[in-house]
């Protein structure tokens, strides 16, 4: 049997802290400037008074922060704050403790209301501001010294040491346990980590370097890159995103449209990383040197946009390393390295790393190695290539180290798998990822994805990106839905998460396949150059400006969390409420109403239903709503308000709602 | 930087373990028999198959047993059971590994049904089966050692080489990790706490020992308890709860009906515990010897019945600790001890223990002592008074310590206080709990909150107890009600969950109050003897015996878990299912529909609906009932059934669904 005494025992219980993921497995995810709410359950035995505190570290502080904990009785939950205004990894616990010298007073009160004597109560106090000495030190020790003789001196009548009792000197003097070993403290040290804004809310852009010329049949540079950016940064994009700027092997190169046998001058794959020329830390020569790189990240950011690069942890068998390194990669028995295959499928373009090899150590640093090299020349966004197809162990440390040393550094997770392995690598550190947005299309689809990506324990961790379309996924919706359901998509996607982007071509309206029932493009840029007349008649540019500057304008589309869907009397109507608190800098609040028609072919009309409730307003109460892609305003009333949609005309409406006239 | 190799890298990962309580702090619980079913969350990068495996060990058990785990691909978890065949705390953990042998078998089955070389694929199967030999020793090893060499004996041919690479016995051979290092466990071991199906389910009745007696005025004894035990087991109870049976103190001793003072007479409150007769491991001289306590317990076994003691961790001033051990109470300023106080309140019979004194080790022990004595004395259900006045700590360790020798000891936590600490209690080892039953009485309350008992993960540790009653709660329901507001509250406490009970003077529909807007009974027994006529006009001891018979030959009422509200056509009229698995026992399984009507004073009628697609019946299907109260069988058909429930004839149903015709 053991003794009592061979255990650590608490004096109280601190239980279900949040924000925690996963037992303090993984840090919980924030971003500059945010306020941090730590909330727990803690309670004792019997009816004595608890004290306690949050302790917050930033990133290469040495010094914990403290924060008094706050109680509220509904919902039983103590809590306190504090702003994550560093970038990086922050530290944060949780602990507390009986509080008997705050007891004491509140008791001193009620006896002292009920005409009580308080003689021993008085020595009871100075009892306790004894103990509270013994593990002070210095001047604190010896006002407590004196305090305690002076509240148990009965020379000197009840009221000095009344007086003595509810100051706020001794009420600060003992603040803390008691003595120390009844402080508890939570089970674990929690982690946030803190990103860059950019991690949470932007406008993507991805485009293929070598089609930005604007001669025919030019291939295209760093420099026509360059050329684009006004119209981009007008439209209000923050992040351009170019697939790899690598060296493209030559070995079983594919031709265009995928063919397994390339035709002389065809350029392929960009994701068949390495020639002769280079491998991950070469620049294509066709595209520029790796000075024509920096001058064109220099310029991006005059413009207020940032580069991403593709980070494709794969080669070509052209790659340097499979000269350098063989033995990164999978030998097989008779000496050849292991082409990609998905048995009895091959892939003979690409040879997947070894990730797990005897060299793994070397291996791993030269992926880090490669990311650093990309960083020194500006680049602080990478779009990781498959993620899942490689240890999850390796990017979890890849990602630590770099963040390390440049916390400002941003990864999206392109990883289209099962949901346990895509929450896996946002977990794990990836700051956003890819989603199954691009298959979400109906009503239905829409309110249960959308609503499991910004209200369960998935917004802690998991930062949804909203592409519309990639060069991989031309969806049958867009396909069949002509223009109206590009812009049908694209106002989903820049209204329903805060981070959301298009492939180039999508503005164009472009929807042929290669194939029916397949959702690749036809004559897709993945294996060939493919330049835009980027003025084309129909385009949706106009859209997409007015969605970004209204992004930018409005709070309630920069967070995750304040999306709620409203009921519509008919299906294909979708409407969502954006809303978000009042602040300084915004003291109405900010409240949106998007209503979409999800039929791209048919008008359709329907009431929807405001949650008046949410918005504080009255049943019959008459308010204008103003929408912001048109400028018109409307005035609505109480709970059911009528809308009209022909996609012909306008798809849906972003509505602001005014407050009461 | 750290390198790569500084750090333990798991080649997958394992999450989401269930069961699992606040990061495996805290066992689940299960009772004996149970299938313990574990499922994760496991997964790596690419395409290579898993294996892994469940361990677990029973309390004593030196070695763990395994069990393959089986994965299920919706909703993607992993899973394997075992049963739980021995009381006390077991240890379970999930570990897994990439399963390159399985990998490559499968594939190359792949690769043959298309056609391809395999060749180089043998050899490669044959340098797994040799990896996998360096870390296997004896004959196992030579096993592998031969096995890698005839799958890369070219001499073969590939007939009897694919012969061994398919065969069981290499496929059994291989079975666990390639190397050691690629085994990843996860983060905890987890465990449960395997108790008596009393833990779970039964039936109480609470009877003051004193008032048993048959002739007017004597004060009973155990004798005359043991005389109540034929009709108590007639009727169906298991459990047979005592308030406290020890010496009563006299100082400050409550009179009837809780008055400041007390009339010579008057035998006060069993909870003021202790006397110059003794403490806690003594018997009231007015009950009996402890020779006759040994006897009740002897005789209520032979009825099928168990006793619980109440175990109340106060003092009145007049225990010998007062004497003996004062350190073991707060001694105030003056050398006085300090009386229970709600300050301005005063409880001057009533001494709190401090169980934080210096002498704590010794104190806890004693504490423990006392339960050790009872259980030599045959008792193995204690029923704990207000455990949340004294310290977690200490009931998590007296708890293990107990379960520890006794694993058959059940504790029932006797508190009312808000929900976390009253979960806490549960979770630190309590075995089951008083709730807030007595005050739901409208639909809505007992809907919202059973089902927080029922489907959260409440149900992983919480138990509840529903008492009907309890001596200091008789709630205005049951005082202005009537006969039928009593069988409504007792068919509901004991068809909602598994353990219920009552506190006698119900069977009697005893409803007077001490005063108005009290739950207090008038001449309530906590200060006097009652003695009653058990045969009363208007007694309801045939709905007790039905439902403690229909309770215990139906399984769904054996489990916290089946419980689904149906919807009913009248707020008052309240409809549950309860469904217990097919099982062997029970090939059609058990499914019953339970109506009450909530109110006492008049008949409602109501459409109720019947949740066909939980029954696996169709819209139109006839299918009859047979309410188990009265033997009457209906014919029911599709969703919606008639009701009628009249509180002067039958204030339920508890309708026995009988598969279709």
């Amino acid at each position: 049997m053991s003794t009592a005494k061979s255990r650590p025992l608490p004096r109280l219980v601190i239980e279900d802290v949040t924000p925690e993921l996963d037992a303090g497995r993984y840090p919980v995810k924030r971003t500059l400037g945010d306020v941090v709410e730590v909330s727990a359950n803690i309670f004792k035995d019997g009816h004595d008074l608890i004290s306690g505190r949050l302790l917050c570290r930033g990133p290469g502080e040495t010094e914990y922060r403290e924060f008094p904990l706050d109680y509220d009785f509904n919902p039983d939950r103590w809590s306190a704050k504090f702003v994550a205004d560093r970038l990086g990894v922050w530290q944060f616990a949780v602990e507390a403790w009986p509080d008997p010298f705050r007891t004491w007073v509140s008791d001193l009160k009620k006896r002292l209301g009920a005409g009580q004597d308080i003689t021993v109560e008085l020595l009871e106090g100075a009892a306790l501001v004894r103990i509270a000495a013994k593990s002070r030190s210095g001047a604190l020790a010896q006002r407590l010294v004196d305090a305690a003789k002076q509240l148990a001196d009965a020379s000197l009548g009840i009221a000095p040491r009344l007086e003595l009792a509810y100051s706020a000197a001794l009420t600060r003097d003992m603040d803390g346990p008691l003595i120390p070993e009844e402080r508890s403290a939570y089970a674990r040290v929690l982690s946030v980590v803190v990103e860059r804004e950019i991690a949470k809310f932007g406008a993507w852009y991805e485009l293929f370097p070598r089609s930005q010329a604007k001669e025919p049949g030019r291939h295209g540079t760093f420099a026509d890159v360059e050329e684009r950016f006004p119209e981009l940064a007008a439209l209000g994009f923050d992040v351009i995103y170019l697939p790899p700027i690598h060296p493209i092997g030559v070995s079983h190169r594919k031709g265009r449209n995928n063919a397994k046998t390339a035709q002389p001058g065809d350029v392929g794959s960009p994701w068949a990383i390495g020639s002769s020329e280079g491998g991950h830390d070469a620049v294509h020569p066709d595209l520029g040197t790796i000075a024509d790189f920096d001058q064109m990240v220099r310029t991006a950011a005059d413009f207020g946009l940032e580069i991403a690069l593709d980070f494709a942890l794969q080669c070509s068998p052209d790659h340097p390393w499979c000269k350098s390194h063989p033995d990164w990669f999978f030998v097989r028995q008779d000496g050849s390295i292991r082409y990609a295959e998905n048995p009895p499928k091959k892939y003979e373009d690409i040879y997947p790393i070894n990730f797990w090899c005897t060299d793994r150590d070397a291996l791993w640093k030269a992926c880090l190695e490669l990311l650093l090299f990309w960083i020194g020349h500006g680049v602080k966004i990478f779009r990781v290539d498959n993620p899942h197809t490689k240890p999850l162990a390796f990017w979890e440390w890849v990602i630590a180290e770099v963040r390390q040393l440049h916390p400002d550094v941003v990864f999206l997770s392109e990883s289209f798998t099962r949901p346990n392995r895509m929450n896996a690598l946002a977990k794990l550190g990836f700051s956003q990822s890819y989603t199954y947005f691009t298959w979400k299309t109906s009503s239905q689809d829409l309110r249960d994805y959308v609503t499991t990506l910004t209200s369960t324990p998935l917004t802690e961790y998991y930062r949804p990106n909203f592409f519309a379309n990639t060069p991989d996924i031309l969806h049958e919706y867009l396909q069949t839905g002509g223009r109206a359901a590009f812009r049908i998509r694209l106002l989903l996607a820049s209204t329903l998460v805060p981070t959301y982007g298009i492939y180039s071509g999508y503005e164009l309206c472009e929807n042929r396949t290669v194939a029916q029932g397949s959702e690749e493009y036809f004559n897709s840029e993945k294996y060939e150059i493919r330049q835009r007349n980027w003025n084309l008649f129909g385009n949706i540019k106009q859209d997409i400006s007015k969605l970004n500057r209204i992004r930018r304008e409005n709070p309630a589309f920069h967070s995750l969390f304040a999306l709620t869907f409203l009921q519509t009397e008919y299906d294909q109507i979708l409407a969502y409420l954006k809303s978000s608190p009042k602040t300084e800098g915004s003291p109405q609040g900010n409240d949106l109403v998007i209503v979409v028609n999800l039929d791209p072919h048919r008008m359709h009309e329907c009431m929807i239903h405001v949650p008046l409730e949410k918005l504080g307003m009255g049943e019959d109460e008459l308010f204008e709503v103003e929408d912001l892609l048109t400028g018109i305003r409307h005035t609505w009333r109480g709970r059911r308000n009528y809308v009209r949609l022909d996609p012909n005309e306008r798809v849906g409406h972003v509505m602001r709602i005014l407050r009461k006239h």
